[in-house]
């Protein structure tokens, strides 16, 4: 039996409804690559969460689906501005540079998350052809800080991408925690606050595997088909992603999922706090970010194995998921507690 | 409940024994992206398959297998040589172009298969900096036309390469199938025959997704896990994909499913036949290409899905599967023989 | 003191007057990269041949020229048809692939020409997301076998190409060498006949270096300044490209030197053609493409440099240049003609 | 007559010794491409100032030779460290990313230059896939702002990149200046400190055009033929850029010139200063950066042309150049002057 831990959310298997959603797809033959029924019902789906101009194309993973929104909105000569912290700067090692072509602006922040402050002093060089033209601002909701934008923070970074001609890209791979802490539909703090393409998340969250690109103007997708057969994200037995994605949108079970691993983080930051744990960032979502003495930080990775996040300030990232549970947080702050003790 | 068919292999499901693989390790937390023992596991699998010097990649899709063998073999001034009915060539909207930066040259063929004298008038131009130097030999085992490649012939075709300094590369989506027709171990005409890099397919065969690119020299992979990772082919939950491979190799599975599949073509090649359709190329695997009046085949579509294949030929062609049933054919071959008869 | 020889238009020199045109220009300081106003005026200088809407950018090489044309016209999921012989597909070691990452699909012809029936069997899979989307035909003029269209061949592919919304692209390293041959304006054979976009080529015809990428509807050369600037292409001190197309253009200097070479040819046709000498391409611009016995080539190979073109049909390839002179044409036949008496 | 200007030092002519060089070889045919004696010669004379080892290609630009020696040494995995006003990061329009597919890691710096200790935190992340793999510092000398490294900070860098299995590369657009500076050869702040790949510039410092990548060990440059073929920088009439380079290199000329530049700006930084106003960077070589009022510098640059630099600060750069004459800086001044007492 495999242990819990709080590694990352991707650590997790697969929620059981996923399962069985697979498992009634499975049944004679269908059209490849989205030809068949259960794709365009996931589609629809999608839809009715973001409104009827939604354009919805399944990938595998996040790096695909982040990468098909750069590409799909950028020729190589444009640059994509996004916190130093972002997937899409540190994680996915050089991906949107090759597959898009495009330059990278990586920009620090305290919180993961950008401001019209911080981007107004990259917004430059417009028509001046030695330079890379700004043409996407990239944030993460849920941001790789555990952090969450506003519905306001989130538009008035659309006015500023849309006042200069840009897109505001949405990396969503922890999409459904940032909508259950912020308590508001999907289409709310998408679609409703400007944002021009999303990376819709469900692996980090129960499902198998799969994302969702979804654009919000069918005009800016038309070449979306060709970029993503060509950067090998076109699924050929597509039915068991659309499956997964009609399970998991049409009850409340991701909603219920992402409800829960945020409940857990907010006890688990709770419960190390009452240790005397200072945390660095706030807790608005799955994510715990916390200051560690390197030596308890080790003796603790022996029983637990969680990511050392910045070695300099002796941070550390405790990331909880849909199937953490209490005894989990009971047993690893019982085993920190120990450590601090001793 | 979905009708099965001839279009394509991968029009059908999954087999329920990597259903219950897939469900066996969907236990607890283990870590992501190939760091679980699950992923060993599958890959001294197939080191037990093709030695242990083979050096094993699982990616999402078969597009995404020939691109990770390409680009880790290539550099962008290099091409590849491949039949002009290859999938990396037709069928991958020029996925090796945009990732790799090669480019492709496609030759014409017959029968779908490479020859050396077909290669060699191709093979010149080494070291001058004006031309694309080949670098890659690419062949399908079996073929897009359904042929089969015999040890023999890749033995050829890789003493041919190696004597340039070049690779061969196997597009292996449809390996099991090729296997069992010649009746021989996989490493008998890959590794043995000289094959340097394979993509080794099996969502044709019966699994949900995942393909394997075994390089069967270290040396050959040391990128191999960066191009994978920017070509946005790793897959977090690998565990996922590793059970099936475990399930997929451990047990005569592959076997059982690819002898089915190619039984079933060799019955449906024969029973046409007998109607007395012209078939167009060998049926020596799991696919059946044969001339069809026009009138005859848009009738015939109305009940089977299946591809035309080459309209100024009046060429089609029927796949067979894992999961066709001597009751298909027979109702195929029942409406096709009623609308010869009108 | 250097031989001229017939190996190629490029190895001969500079004319005088380009020469003077460069000292001319080299007065103090303009701004750079085009911000001059010779530059201005060798733009005009195009647009008094092409029309007011030409879009005119100065790169550094035919093969800059050619990527830039593409670049600007593709995204990396198209495909573009050109001859086998093309420059685009044998000579620039796979530029086209690399920068614009598309798909090159090389047509096998005999004279170096596509026609509308060579193309139109590659004329498909338009909106099938699976294959590269064919967007440009790409064809020299002249030919690298020599060879001209005429206005109404030319008329026949743009007509082709727009009918399936693709662009016609015209490689015009030898451009004033067709102009000449054809005895009609540049625009009669370009923009009038429906051409898209072209490179013209002045460094064949007795320019130090310089090209220009001319799109003849500027709502297609939007982002032509980028990626000039991002494929390293946009010469800081434009003005000395600016001044050679100035005087090059401005006087009937292009003119005489393309009309000289191509007389050149002639010449040197006749008279090989009179020593028993087989000619395997119609001699319609400067290039003379000979059957020549692999041992007396090699001889002569001793004397004159020249490259032998297809070796299996023991074809060679002479091209003359704007500083050839009769002499260095009676003195290389009979130099041949020793050797075919021997 | 076109002014002379403080705009930058490729807004200058060419020297009228280079234009005797280019016309001294301007003379019959030779091989294209660089198989002529000349650019053998021009070869042999950098492997006089470099070594043996050194294996030199000519390209057309600085973005050209920058992007070329990138693409050499890395794959696309990898990533550039450079300053974040670098050349290559600011003023490339991406062509590093583009072209070779990898990262940029810019660094923020109060000068221009990258030292160990800004260096040492981005060097993490080796061998782990998510990650773009540090390859290359990238270090230009002079720096964007006008600093020198000095021989021992080049050698501390190159210390730490060896360290790391990283190379060194240098941008030397301008390293004449950089080289009368430290007044030592070219060799001692290049190969012997520890440079692997130099972009060695001429066109700031009285060129017409032509750079040279110069790689100090040929194991590291085995494909540099193809990548320089492919990203379209292999000049055809290579004997006028190797011309000039021999006229360059081998007489005191480029000193000459750059110890010319290098005094002016010297002078220029005295007078302004003199007058008052603040200088923001060290005066090392021919770039002065200063503080002035907005309203006195768009005067100002009715007169002459310079850029603005930062506008936050109030910051300007002017660049003094080969061909800066004492009157030119007088007369600057003492327009400037009137400015501040109006």
């Amino acid at each position: 039996m495999n242990k819990r831990g709080f590694a990352s959310d991707n650590n997790s298997g697969i929620d059981s409804l996923i399962f069985q959603a697979i498992e009634r797809v499975n049944d004679g033959h269908v059209p490849g690559y989205g030809g068949d029924r259960y794709t365009q019902e996931a589609i629809a789906c999608f839809r009715t969460l973001f409104g009827e101009k939604a354009d919805v194309y399944f990938v595998f993973n996040g790096t695909g689906a982040n990468v098909l929104a750069i590409n799909t909105l950028t020729h190589s000569f444009h640059s994509v501005i996004c916190p130093a912290t972002a997937h899409i700067a540190v994680d996915e090692c050089g991906a949107p540079e090759k597959i898009a072509g495009c330059k990278l602006i990586a920009v620090e922040t305290t919180d993961g998350k950008l401001t019209p402050e911080l981007v107004k002093s990259r917004l430059h060089g417009f028509g001046f052809e030695h330079h890379s033209q700004p043409k996407i601002l990239s944030i993460s909701q849920v941001s790789e800080m555990g952090t969450l934008y506003s519905i306001d923070e989130i538009k008035a970074l659309s006015d500023l991408a849309h006042k200069h001609s840009m897109y505001l890209h949405m990396d969503g791979a922890r999409i459904a925690n940032a909508a259950v802490a912020l308590n508001v539909p999907f289409a709310a703090f998408t679609v409703d606050a400007g944002v021009d393409v999303l990376s819709f998340g469900g692996t980090k969250n129960g499902m198998l595997m799969g994302e969702a690109v979804v654009f919000f103007d069918k005009r800016l997708s038309e070449n979306a088909p060709y970029f993503r057969k060509q950067s090998a994200q076109l699924y050929s037995k597509m039915r068991f992603v659309a499956a997964q994605f009609l399970a998991y949108l049409s009850h409340d079970y991701w909603k219920d999922n992402a409800l829960h691993a945020n409940r857990m983080a907010a006890m688990l930051a709770q419960k190390v706090s009452a240790l005397g744990i200072t945390l660095t960032q706030k807790v608005e979502a799955n994510a715990v970010f916390a200051v560690l003495d390197d030596k308890i930080r080790d003796r603790l990775l022996e029983k637990y194995f969680f990511y050392p996040w910045n070695e300099e300030k002796h941070e550390v990232r405790w990331m909880t998921s849909f199937d953490t549970q209490e005894e989990d947080i009971l047993d690893f702050c019982h085993e920190l507690e120990k450590l601090l003790n001793e």
